[in-house]
């Protein structure tokens, strides 16, 4: 994944590249897995136990591709929308990730999910303090 | 379009049926004249000028899209993101709308840009109003 | 809805403007229906056997929402992706809306996506007949 | 990124699980790689005559991450739907290589993005060998 290279290579580069290139392939990641979690679980046989967790997966897996996709302009960005954008990111991670934790430990797609989301969730919150 | 169609035929479906369809509407309606209105400037001669209506219109039609897919699922909704995500559609109508106007007494797509801006963006608040 | 609008205020707008408006139009309409579709199978009570719907909804929502993007754009579009693009929206649409089909004397959504999946289908293939 | 975890933990994984995962982990890297690189170009004092390659990036990055999403379902994929998908993500990564390609040597990132787009144009083709 070229993440970190794409992004320096702006003419104006934004400070806080580091945190900057963690957020976007963070996001990045978690919609995958959000999207890949879904789908698992509605091959599951207890696919009625899993709509919950089938919907948060579908919603946060919009959210963090969006995410990705603001994140990843660096020409005039709005800094409220971005930190508006960050706290949506934060919010649908946090959401989806508790409710795939509840499924971890007999599905271990929900396990891998959980880890992408609060993984996002972590590195959106550093990237939204240094923007505060 | 069916937008209301489709969310009333929900076997559960939300409350506030009228405002949900008119933001997933307005939110469908606003992201494609934000793509359209970005391509638009693209071709435009004084383009060197539209560099941050274009970067606004690329992340209102993110923000945009996204919001419709969000409140297009009426399967255990979390009532935290759902009302995260009108604040940051909000924000990012308010900030493009805002940028085309500046531009709508030359640009024709800048003038039905804004206003599907401002339509969108007052369609979120209402809805955020009732689920706040 | 601004579709046709914002896409003639292009300064040099594609021939075939009410195609594409069309297209574009159905595109955005068969998105947002197979989302809410997807959706509500999910809160059926037959949910075990809408698992095939709800797939095949998530993908045309998906091919839908992306071809709706691509034909809005009429700056340099080139033309072997766009008929690719189209040719992708067909079959995405006839997949779903076939399937869609089978259960739309039992489920409303499914019947209102079934429509919105033919429409998409028959604008996409009407674009493509004038671009092919 | 998690993207071969959350793939094999499907309960019915797809055969090909290492051309699956080298698929979708190229086109969210080419989505991403061609959303930073339509904003960097915006960003060039050479904005003019980075039109087409801004208009084929921002294609691109819409057809990859569709094309990410489709191929992450492995619920009752629709063969024809996913070759179809293939095939104009291939289209859209080989004109916006060959797009960035020609300025890859006085504009970096076109020169990250060209790479991505060979490399998910590849990755696309050798998926469709084997499903073809």
């Amino acid at each position: 994944m070229t993440v970190a290279a794409a992004l320096a290579a702006h003419p104006s580069p934004a400070a806080q590249q580091d945190l900057l290139a963690a957020a976007v392939a963070a996001a990045l990641g978690c919609s995958q897995a959000c999207t890949a979690c879904a789908d698992s679980c509605l091959s599951e046989s207890d696919v009625t136990d899993m709509r919950r967790c089938i919907s948060t997966d579908l919603t946060c897996a919009d959210v963090c591709a969006m995410t990705a996709r603001v994140l990843s302009r660096q020409t005039s960005p709005d800094a409220d929308v971005v930190r508006a954008v960050l706290v949506a990111c934060i919010a649908a991670c946090t959401t989806c990730g508790e409710e795939c934790a509840a499924h971890a430990d007999h599905h271990e797609h929900c396990r891998v999910c959980a880890q992408a989301c609060q993984e996002c969730a972590q590195a959106c919150r550093a990237l939204l303090d240094v923007l505060a």
